[in-house]
C-alpha cells in the first residue's frame, strides 16, 4: 500500500499515475482528472495559474490520503497530483486516483478524494481571461469562502 | 463529441485514452480501469482471457454510448475500450471514461457506464486459476445470468 503524493509543474502524466497504483490485489482503479475549462462563470478563461506554499499543501494532501484510507480500509493505493504554475486549456490541473479490489469503493473514494482536496488543500488559482479583463486569483475552495489575496508564498 | 470505441488485443493505453477525451468545454475527466486481480471468489486467479463476437460487442457499446448520452446531455466525450484475449494479472481489461465540464456528471455517468458495460456488453470471460484447478469460462456480467460454455466466437 502506498501513497503517491506529488507538486508537478509540468503536465500531469495520467499514464504515469494509472501505471504507479496498478496493482494485482486491486479490480478497479477510478480516476479523476481536472482539466481548465474554457468557460468559468461565464466568463472567458485563457489560462489558470496555481500556487501553494508547497510543505503545507503536501501535508494536507498526505492527511487526505490517510482520510481516504480511514473511510475505505480496503484502499491499496492513492494518488494525488497537483500542478502549480501555469495550466493552459484543457490540460490537467489535478489528478484523484485509487486503487481498490472492488469497484464502488474505488469510485466512492475517488470522488470524496477531488471533493475534499478541493475544500481542504490549501492552493490558489489565478483566472486569466482571453476577453481582456484584468486576471484575479479566485479561490479554488468550493466552499463558500470568501475571495482574497493569496497568502505569501513560498515554494 | 465524439465516441471513442474500441476493442483491442494488446495493452490499454490509459494515457492515450485520456488524451482521446480531454476538452477545453471540460472542467473533468472520470475514468474507471478494471485490472485482473489476484483473487476471485476465494480462488488464485493465474491469468483472465477475454472474447467476443467483436461486431455484437461493438455495436452494443456504441449503444451504450448513446445512452449515456441520452442520461446525461452535457457528456462531451465517451471513451469505452475492452481488451480481448489474455489479461495477465494487475493489466486493464477494460476502460470507462467520460469528459464533462462539470465533475458530478463525469462521476456518475462514469459509473453507469462500467456498471451498464458489465451487465449488457456480450463478452465472455476465461478464469486460468494458479492452484491448478480446470480454467472456466464465467459470466463476465455481474448479473444472476448463470454460467453456460460461451457461444461460438467469430473474432
Amino acid at each position: 500500500m502506498s501513497d503517491h503524493i506529488e507538486l508537478v509543474h509540468e503536465a500531469i502524466d495520467v499514464g504515469a499515475a494509472y501505471e504507479s497504483i496498478r496493482d494485482p490485489r486491486c479490480g478497479g482503479i477510478a480516476l479523476f482528472v481536472g482539466t481548465t475549462r474554457e468557460v468559468h462563470e461565464g466568463r472567458p478563461v485563457a489560462q489558470l495559474a496555481y500556487e501553494a506554499y508547497e510543505e503545507m499543501a503536501k501535508k494536507e494532501l498526505r492527511k487526505l490520503a490517510a482520510d481516504i484510507r480511514e473511510r475505505w480500509p480496503d484502499v491499496v493505493h492513492v494518488c494525488l497530483i497537483h500542478r502549480l504554475g501555469e495550466v493552459p486549456l484543457a490540460e490537467a490541473s489535478v489528478l484523484v486516483a485509487v486503487s481498490t479490489p472492488h469497484r464502488g469503493e474505488a469510485f466512492a473514494a475517488c470522488r470524496h478524494g477531488i471533493d475534499a482536496l478541493k475544500a481542504q488543500v490549501p492552493i490558489w488559482k489565478k483566472e486569466s481571461y482571453r476577453d481582456g479583463a484584468a486576471a484575479r486569483w479566485v479561490a479554488n475552495r468550493e466552499s463558500a469562502v470568501p475571495e482574497a489575496d493569496p497568502p505569501e508564498v513560498r515554494s
